[in-house]
């Protein structure tokens, strides 16, 4: 199998590869035992996410999925309840593993377009003291929200959300794999959004181009709970410093330039517009990703356009469900390469022609 | 706290006291240790469920939520994911046991009026060998649906999901608590519908009267394991044989009077739609249960409507959500009885004058 | 399969029978639902095993294994561990259901020939908080210890446990299936020994005869916790009256006659002891337990043994590992039934003639 | 704090920094999405690792504590059982993750002064198929063994208990951290414990150098299973190849230069073993730790050694238990530091004359 090269790859940004400052500063980072605190890259790393993010500590773990699981087992018990969107990537994508390891039941509730519960609804899903059912303990948002278009969700959405839960004893956990994406495109700072929960978790090796890992961030009792979990799941490393060594550019340089990954997403949504068969509307593009959908009565299947873009174009593109198709931008696509895929489509589409789109 | 006499007991049928004949058999159960397998009556009960219910072995059990809870450790383990409807009893009123002991995730899908997931949604459910998901094992299924008004679902739907399951090496479970119920609503023998499914829980102690426990009904290889796993929950009783007494006559006699029940459930929905500010539809009634709404504009609250019966009449209702009431019929309950609530409702009723219901 | 009658059987206390007052009691009853809390002689139950054992509130559950479990999932939460002797039942006998439905995990200690650990090993096994390690959370006592001779446990050791405990923030649960058998051979109040600790389940249906149940004792909150845990397990009963007025006489009445079973134990214990070939020291007999070995070079199989008293006596005896064989008094068993039993094996060892016996 | 540099550090294998080849290797590797299974460098380290441990598949994970518990979920199921050594890693030090989030009991057994179980314990330990006991289902076993000295258990005792767990379908997993130190030590190749167990994990971050990350292999299906398992606990890790790269070198280099490691324990051992009040047996050092003790009447304290150690001479070594202390040799310590290491402790011993040693 031939290594797929970034530039290439709209899949997802979890493609993306180190930058060459990440790669000099792994190889010169200073290392130590992780597991014995000791390593003096990643205590550097904790500091500094838990101080952009507004939190008292931070914990180094391996992936968007374990912060999420460490924050769950950490705020809930056994017999306690999660309330969660019916598309979030905590009930979709994890395996399970709040429920499943956890023993915490999860209560998905939908969504709007943007991701968003109803605010009323959640407030209607907290459970009174009642032995037949289980305790309400947690409340899981996200933003950006993947399952959305990567819809960036306003503040005062998790104000409202803060003060049910705060009412009714409640936690919150702020899935924020892609958060700086939502605070770049809302203009904001993220503590604006983090002050409001609990705890978050972000993705250090999404569109902020880390190889490995992700930040926990949350109260100095959380974290300290939270560590004794990432060790439950055998989540501790060891020499960490060089990986963290990257975070600490990704979250220093990273977080600065999204607004190109945000430029070059509305750019390519703008170019599929134009292609006749392709449904999609790009006000929906509020970060990096795009979702559009071949029309029904076009006489291409999603697998056959995803094929030709690879073996014709070696331009790379997710699929994603019955008719939809997904494609992400990060720093290593350039807006050329968007013009590439634009007419790259156009082309292919162009060869099937279908009876009202000629 | 005065005991309140179940001939005056509209809440639910778990209210039923066992019936004379069934006190009588209680006494003079032959007994034995069923921990050793050794108490005669029990063993005549799981032998006599079994075959009514067209399954090759049974076990008794101390409740439906057990029986229920039995089934789904013994069908799915550690990382499936079970397949229910969102207003399932096993889904909103056991605590979340499925997925807090089992480990098992739960998918709840939505509901048509009846109770009943849509058969390709649950198709579309069914997940893929990846490692991001659960694996898709169980479909829970209940029939009489409790959260719907009672609804009897007909074999041909059990039919249909069955398809879909075995297509997919998924199993599928009844949570039958009401079972009897269902059919003799449809006129039918239960194994119709029993013989869909690889298992069922059906209860001896609401409107069969029984006064404590359910049966859970499978394979031979399937109870087996579920006799683990009972153990397991301490769910094992020693002399249980006088139980299983009040059982056997649950399974032959009462089983064979429940249109009766009906009978009544449905002149109760027709009295109380004559009165102006209640809310119901007396088609909906297939069973024995009646749910019925407060209009909005009508000045009482349910929960004065409910204290106002128990003090002024001595009858027992339920509240259910927000303007919801219900009423349960049952052995116990006598067609004067009805007469009596829906004429002690009328005049509650009128006693607050509300504009437009005058 | 023909019934045993319990007068034949001592295999265990398990099995015997409700007595003829709790078989009319049962029969007259006051009922109600008690998954409402409204069955009036549950809650006397409740209210009568709550004050015999000093403690604030009470539940009735349907089993020891259950009770036991109920303690651990109230006092204990995922990643927590539980400290108990490698020979306790809640180790060895309930299917590890502390560990596989709770997340709680066992740390077995060595016990010494009457079933307590050491005392500063329950210090030493004290964990300190590291995240390597789960957090050490309760002990698990037993009294009477079923796996040492039904050895009745002093009230000192309690109250040494209860010391380190209290110092390290440690709760202690008792199972005391046979706790009343315990304080008889004390001849001390049972109080004595639960107040040392948090929380205590006993047995209905052992020693004291009636036919279904076991008692959850604890504070206020304990107990309203333990309710929920009780229903997730699927343990709530609805008309469980006729068991509790079985369990209130067990109570009252059943209590204050355990000598006499002890008392048979011992007779049985000298009788076996003049028989050559049984090996058993009559010293260790302390309540109603009988063990004793075929030695090695005795030319008698266990499984030979036990299958002549049956066939040929109508006597029950159980086997307990390799040549190790259990006798167990219980009201059903009369002195006559001890000699008979006596007789019998010294019958069958005497048809068994081997070189060092004769 | 000041970093602490590996060669001045016998505390553990553990806190090896990465050699000059693997950060340049590091820096250069080739990377790609291993969620998506394609970064060639994780693919090439799985492959290898498979190859030389003589099983189909291999998986790379975050930590020798993921890989035992993956390999656990991997083969066991809810309600299974685990039987261990009560000293071994994975009951003492990974937190109780095998029960507390796979419920799966852990039977703990007795090991010799080398970490064995007795073969017969173990087969003693296997359960009959009995409602009140868990399913014995796995076996873990630990070479080296960390607990004791780092023993290198002989390929006899593994076919021993292999042939017990076949007869009775049992599993077998080895904890092999340090399996190249008990290889080399027995001078022979890995496979011939391997072949004798269903999966192993392996470090290559304790004395094989590389940062982060261990090896599960197994076979085809287990490996496809614990790739599952491993996005459970969010154990994937996106450009992985990095660490990859530093792995193939610990597997194809580093393993073979273990020999000097065990040269330099020797050494330590032979010279700790001269000075008076240092208790130790030269001949239990098999591999590259030395255990050694303060004798009780020796006037110093072990806390007070291991500081006196890190601020007079910059060196460190581990404290273990009550008067116990630790030192481990890999990579980073030269033979002139073992050297310092026994002077500074003799000297730090004669500044506290004991009555006896002087």
């Amino acid at each position: 199998m031939a290594t797929i090269h970034p530039s290439t790859d709209f899949r997802s940004d979890t493609v993306t590869w180190p930058t060459p400052a990440m790669v000099e500063a792994m190889a010169t980072a200073e290392l130590g035992d992780d597991v014995y605190g000791e390593d003096p890259t990643v205590n550097e790393l904790e500091t500094l996410a838990a101080s952009l993010l507004g939190k008292a500590a931070g914990l180094f773990v391996t992936s968007g999925t374990q912060g999420n699981l460490i924050a769950a087992l950490t705020h809930a018990q056994r017999g306690d309840e999660a309330i969660l969107g019916e598309d979030a990537h905590t009930f979709c994508w994890e395996a399970g593993g709040i429920a499943v390891l956890g023993g915490i039941t999860t209560r998905p509730l939908p969504t709007d377009s943007r991701g968003r519960m109803a605010v009323d609804q959640i407030k209607a899903a907290i459970r009174s003291d009642n032995p037949h059912l289980p305790h309400s303990r947690l409340v899981l948002l996200e933003n950006s929200s993947g399952g959305n278009h990567g819809a960036a969700i306003e503040p005062e959405y998790f104000a409202a959300v803060s003060a049910v839960a705060q009412a009714h004893d409640l936690k919150i956990h702020l899935d924020g794999a892609r958060l700086f994406n939502a605070a770049t495109a809302l203009g904001i700072d993220p503590t604006a959004i983090t002050t409001q929960v609990d705890s978050v978790s972000i993705c250090l090796s999404k569109g902020l181009c880390a190889p490995v890992g992700s930040m926990l961030l949350g109260s100095e009792e959380f974290i300290h709970q939270a560590r004794r979990h990432r060790k439950l799941l055998g989540g501790g490393m060891r020499q960490a410093g060089g990986l963290a060594a990257a975070g600490i550019i990704a979250l220093k340089t990273m977080t600065q330039r999204l607004q190109a990954d945000h430029d070059n997403a509305l750019a390519l949504a703008l170019g599929l517009a134009t292609i006749p068969g392709i449904k999609l509307d790009p006000q929906v593009v509020e970060t990096n990703m795009v979702f559009f959908d071949l029309e029904n009565d076009l006489n291409l299947a999603p697998e056959q356009l995803i094929k030709t873009l690879k073996i014709d174009y070696g331009l790379y593109i997710g699929g994603y469900g019955d008719r939809t198709l997904r494609a992400v931008t990060h720093y290593w696509i350039e807006p050329s390469q968007v013009d590439r895929l634009v007419e790259a489509i156009r082309a292919i589409v162009a060869l099937h022609p279908t009876p009202g789109y000629t």
